[in-house]
């Protein structure tokens, strides 16, 4: 630790923390417990951290940046809607692999704080829309290739997508069922090919 | 208080409790809090509630209950698709009212409980399947009565809705913008429209 890998600690507390709040949410988690679980004292703790807070919000850049680096970066590679449709069997194998363990980490804080602290509803507000975006890029891009209608709107197919995807994983977590994500995403699935154009592009092994 | 209206206490607390719980979650608020919003003491509390945990669950039976009686018995008693374009305007008209606060108070305590109380979890499992059966029984009377395809999952579709609709409260909640929830919704029924029978019971004013 200090001199040669000054971050290393502050990267532990964030895990630590990323962890507990996860399972048990912001406020239900104290700050003691955190140290514990990181194996750091309150000293440390304020060397990078003003406040149980900022500790909080680096939480949720965490967890934007994995998004990014797991799921977005490559639906923005990808192609069309074989990106998103790779993404949502991305989602239900981790929810299958977590036994839908804490559900989604930026879901979870926003149901939790949106309405206790702006600071926090700010920075989930821009994660979203960001995915939001990312999804919306991709659509545009399905129908620039003739896979989707032209006169489908991008802009609304991408808010329902999203929250299609948030609400999954919310019922998966209710129901401890990952299939409950599999059937709203079949669903989903099945809407989406009704708005394909005829014959244009339609992706097989997307 | 007492014996003529031995109950009215015990209502007011659930009151005080939900509405407490409902902006900064279960665990966040003391039971301490919730006499003090209630104006009971804690013997009174104890008169009525083993814990609070048992007040939480009848939090969460009062919120089922009015979700029954508000939404789900009149798409019950309501037609096809019609009905579920109802549901979806009457959660829309009260975000707008209520200015996205708060959001689902189902869906926040789904997140914050499902993994760390088995029994909320199992409770609230239980209203949100009883809510997709709902919403799947209106669908099979769309398709009986002309408005669906006759091929269209029905189940599936259930699953897409009740996802879109707590992805959407959620998302609009961490946007405090009502029209978030009016935009997924736009693109639900964009898609619903899709699997409609050509020609067959397209509702107008539904």
């Amino acid at each position: 630790m200090g001199q040669l890998q000054p971050n290393l600690k502050r990267e532990q507390i964030i895990t630590a923390a990323a962890e507990l709040v996860h399972l048990r949410g912001y406020n239900h988690t104290s700050l003691d417990e955190i140290l514990d679980a990181a194996d750091a004292g309150k000293g440390q703790f304020y060397h990078y951290f003003a406040s149980k807070e900022e500790l909080g919000l680096a939480i949720v850049d965490r967890a934007a940046a994995r998004i990014r680096a797991t799921l977005l970066e490559r639906v923005e590679r990808g192609q069309g809607l074989a990106a998103i449709r790779w993404m949502l069997r991305c989602l239900t194998d981790t929810a299958k692999r977590t036994k839908c363990g804490g559900g989604c980490p930026l879901g979870n804080l926003a149901a939790e704080m949106s309405d206790v602290r702006e600071t926090f509803r700010r920075k989930l507000a821009g994660v979203f829309e960001l995915w939001r975006q990312v999804i919306e890029r991709a659509l545009i891009t399905a129908q620039r290739r003739g896979e989707l209608r032209p006169g489908v709107n991008a802009r609304q197919l991408s808010f329902l997508i999203l929250s299609t995807i948030e609400g999954a994983i919310l019922l998966a977590k209710v129901q401890h069922d990952a299939r409950v994500m599999e059937r709203c995403f079949q669903g989903l699935w099945l809407c989406v090919e009704q708005l394909q154009r005829p014959g244009g592009g339609r992706e097989e092994n997307g």
